[in-house]
């Protein structure tokens, strides 16, 4: 009941392992705690003990120093627990479930909340609708990549496993229904696509892999990965993907190849804002490039599904307007094909006991596919390290050793 | 030019193969045309030399004399074909591409056919809103289960396959396009199956078949199927179903012990009116043994599908209602639990595009789902009564020998 | 904090005002409570001082003796009330705030509560999913007619108006949020009633008026309510519709002097399963009627909706089938027309917001479409009495003084 | 069957009346009609006398010189007509039919029109998806600002009003169906806009009225107008909408004080590419305004509906940028907020049928609102003229003198 072993943030491009309070039922000051938050009374949380926490892509924007992270920020939004205590105002989870966590914290009291919009709670983030744990400007509840973590409203937002053995055997696939697995498919459904669809999914990191996976599960006929990292794109090759290398030129040009036509039904950006430039251009950043690509890659009257992160203001742009997160569109290309476009934080609720079921009745591989690695908590440094240098894993951490090897 | 050999309903359970004539654009008077279509001219049309044609169940209701069907009517409404002529109309098919033709007849002009329900169209059958090939009180529209068989609006009606020899190398599974494959796939549509659904499919023929392999391609997490024919139970695990044998007692129970709950998000019934009990029941008719089951089974808030045909009189029906078409229904059952229902023929054309893209891309194997055997076209009296008796066994006609060994 | 003047069912036709206990945070013994929820702590529930609570005609079944409900049943579930007390897990509603209070319980927590699905909260009720305050067999929730009422989940459950003084002032027409009006627009919803829709309403009893209302706000081309009582037709052709005395033979034919064709798009069924018969058949109990002449009233591709309500036994049924709640449904005309049908109780919380919205902004009367008439607690028994016997009047009782002359 | 009347582009600024051919079937060359296109037969097409002909907004991007559109072409694809002659091919569309063209040209055979996305047909222009008749790069379709034109595919484009008295007693309101009133529907649809919503329109031309006019048909609760025409503005409030005039600061300070929040549910895009600046900014053209505002003003959780145009390239754009159509768009503002978009011409056949039933049965009135205006063909210059000054007035020709004063 002491202490609690944590990632944190210290400054851009360092991780490190701290020693920090273990939860109370009541949100404290600490690095990055809205003032408006400090002192919250969490009679409707939990406190998990972590079985697994993974590094997430979205977690780099902070440790690469694009954001205002404050140092000693404990990371990780992608939380699987074992619920070790409950708050006076739980009333069905109980001690001892196996529970996964959404990223986006949630009250299920708000309109938004019963409209299942969970990504844009309007109750937990005194700043703006929306919330995540560990996460800066998003409220300030304390991250989950640490051996403990507590979990506001937690009847609302935990997802029960309904058998703790089949659970743990299948942790790995599991795990990654907090965030990218429900997040990657968000962008598969947003895009429109159905049985039969074609696909093109913009970045092979997690999340791209995660879209992929959903697309497939969703009965797309093809679906196509782009990326510039040779390994990322053969993990998408490795479960029936297409893939195309836009190092190696535009695109459209590769996709006429696969398909016979230069163009998909559905696309999905899985980048976001540090998004680079296609063939010769691919060295720099180029924040529009993967949007434009997609409007022109996308057939008239298809959908771009969006669940890579646009930014509001990003220090690190490569020039006054992406500093202030502005980017130059082609709308006239998208708006000649009456696209649409579906942006933000996926609600994971509306998925993730779907997935749970396609996961526990072996319908998909998503730790194979998105080659899921898990090392100890104290490793975390060197996972967000090699995650960053391009590795095509996806690194889950094990605090308390209920991974087995 | 000449004749054109054709497989006919001569009486109660017997079918013959007789000689008519070769179609032309007109639909000339015959055995079954409605007075009021004699003489439609179909300048829209197009001739086809069949390449495959599909003994549907839905024959068997004329063929068993469970209806007013005409001596000579001319059966078949699952039809692929190569055109060899088009009509003055006709702008976009060309002579030479193989196609798919929807079951249901549409205009492609109405109201209902602008609004995708092409099942109820209203231009086509003088009597009521839909129509079919070579089918008792549908307007008229001779049957495809012939050497050549004419289509009304081409270019509306018509799925093209892109590349011919791809075509007829897949062709066991792209023939079920026409009917079967799509209709499953709209009950499971309508059954709300989505990923991670848990189904119920009442009903192991063709249809059932068809609508579990729709059930999986959906992203179902566990599709059960049941039905009393032991080898048609064999044919839906050998692609990784569970089964109920209902003639084993309640489904209920079956299904708790394969589920751990007694019941299922989504509901579909593939039999219809020729419905038989369950359990001790099962050795005779009772029309609305299906249906209240189903509303049993089916969890609070699921929907049910029925594509299996229930109809509006039936001069074989067990009592006075089911003469008269009525069923004894418990529909405070499903009201208590928000149940919704969808009836009514499939409009394919919804559908058989984006199930074409699947199977072109090896994305689902419906011909070894429903264990699809050719047969030549003089055979078809054994098929009829090969499949009546029970077979596992989707019959297809293969009049030109189109499909090879 | 004494005592609580409150509506009780006494016994067939006799209801009377009795005093009871004022309610604490927790579900006490009583009439009608299930044993599993005896002593259920309700720490996050709200005690209201009822502003409002009116007669619904599903009150009526049980009044009329068709029901099992127990001798003392206090009854009511059309509430709005002001906030008086909250328990300590509370956070969002404050005393003070004047709220609308869904007639489905829901707990917030589960899974269909999560899917919107609130008619169905699997943890409210013992027996089955789906809850309501004052009503047989659905937990045993203390009704609302009465001076006090304790509402459990008070921050999921309850709507909160946004400005005192002009919910009091509209108050007539915001106490029609708790069921009425969301459950007849629910079946609008269901019946598929968009902008330019013709649609058919079976009764013109409160719900049915309520669903023609809702029919209008979605911008229906034509409404056309039936039903045997004129005063009721009245009150339906007061804000514009038209309308159909079934006593004077089939709707069909009055629908096609009307429209020009026999048949709507649309079709709601606001009477259930005491209906009566047409023309001659009128004046016994017929309890198939309705949904067999929507089917035959409704244009093929439409959709019934059917907030009125059926049961799975009814002990006055007329018959041996209709007292285990089978109806003889011609199911083969709906099926020939390709209908489809949404059953069960509206969840509430899906559309009160957004007609409070429509009210608070003048967009529509509901208070005068169904006449509603504020009348003292202690003149219950007569407002009961008044409309049983058919009175064209939704009456809402006034306990605590707040709806002024 | 000698001449034609027709308004022509002459030059920027310059619309003349020419003498020109009766249509034939065939599509004949012409000033702007595609290579592809030229002598194209039309045996389903119709030729329709034409009753009115609208002066649009996306016309005047051509009179204004921003496009390349060549001299002589006939403009005009707001027509309504009464069918004088139908070829051969046409089945169901009889002479003396009173008719509304939707703008856009389909095929009714193609997969976009299959699935309803008539906008973007793949038969009609050979450059791209989609076609228009009179406009520039649409596949050079002859206009109907004139007395007579071709309508091609006239079975599945024609929507029939089904008596001619009660046609040309209303014709000022249906004649918005051939565009502006679907159109502006469209963007209340796609913005999300149902019963009880708030909107945002900005825009209050023609299709900003006409949006905002199906906002309120569609149930919304407040729906506001922006623009910098106070004359405009009157006519917004004239049936009801609030106004915000964007020359007086930013439009999210006006909403709060309407609203009493600083944001809508709903956001529509009535302007376009040829947006101008708010407040002290409103004298210049900044083309991502609107969008940029509408993100600003959309609560999370919303939508944009896009009807206005934005184009893939712009000779007259204010810099580079907007010359090739790009914007500067805060989509990290959207995305935070998780806002969709939509974008497109509108597919007039997925509405015009219900908002035809909406105006025979007198729910809406489109002319009122949009403040029509018959005048003769030989005023188009005039009209032209006025409406580019400004006039809150939309202007129809009545080349055959069908409307009476």
């Amino acid at each position: 009941m002491s202490g609690n072993r944590a990632v944190a943030y210290k400054e851009p491009g360092v991780v490190e392992i701290i020693d920090t309070d273990y939860p109370t039922f009541e949100l404290k000051d600490g690095p990055g705690v809205n003032p408006a938050n400090v002192g919250r009374k969490v009679p409707h949380g939990a406190i998990l003990r972590t079985v697994t926490t993974n590094i997430c892509g979205s977690d780099q924007h902070m440790v690469r120093g694009r954001t205002t992270a404050p140092q000693n920020l404990v990371l990780g939004h992608e939380i699987t627990g074992e619920v070790v205590e409950v708050g006076p105002d739980v009333e069905f989870i109980k001690v001892g479930d196996i529970v996964s966590v959404p990223f986006n914290i949630s009250c299920g009291r708000c309109r938004n909340c019963k409209e299942r919009k969970t990504g844009i709670c309007l109750n937990v983030n005194p700043d703006r609708p929306g919330s995540a744990y560990g996460y800066v400007d998003m409220g300030g509840w304390v991250g989950g990549q640490a051996e403990y973590v507590l979990v506001p409203y937690a009847d609302w937002n935990l997802l029960r496993f309904p058998d703790r053995d089949q659970a743990l055997e299948k942790i790995l696939d599991l795990t990654m229904l907090s965030d990218i697995f429900p997040t990657g498919f968000h962008g598969a459904v947003t895009a429109g696509v159905g049985v039969g669809s074609t696909v093109y999914v913009a970045g092979a990191g997690p999340v791209g892999l995660a879209a992929a996976v959903g697309a497939q599960l969703l009965g797309a006929a093809v679906v196509i990965v782009g990326d510039m990292n040779e390994d990322r794109l053969a993990q998408a090759r490795s479960f029936g993907c297409e893939t195309v290398n836009v190092t190696k030129g535009d695109p459209k040009d590769q996709i006429e190849q696969i398909l016979g036509v230069p163009e998909v039904d559905c696309g999905v950006d899985a980048v976001g804002f540090e998004a680079r430039g296609h063939g010769k251009d691919a060295s720099h950043e180029a924040p529009a490039t993967v949007l434009n690509s997609l409007m022109d890659i996308t057939a008239a009257g298809g959908a771009l599904g969006i669940p890579g992160l646009y930014v509001t203001g990003d220090p690190g742009g490569i020039d006054e307007a992406a500093k202030h997160g502005s980017l130059s569109l082609s709308l006239g290309t998208g708006w000649a094909k009456s696209l649409s476009f579906t942006t933000g934080q996926c609600p994971v609720m509306k998925y993730n006991r779907q997935l749970m079921m396609a996961i526990l009745h072996d319908k998909v591989q998503i730790a194979k596919a998105v080659n899921a690695k898990a090392i100890p908590l104290e490793d975390a440094p060197r996972g967000y390290a090699e995650f960053d240098a391009g590795a095509a894993t996806k690194f889950v951490l094990n605090p308390n050793g209920y991974v087995k090897a």
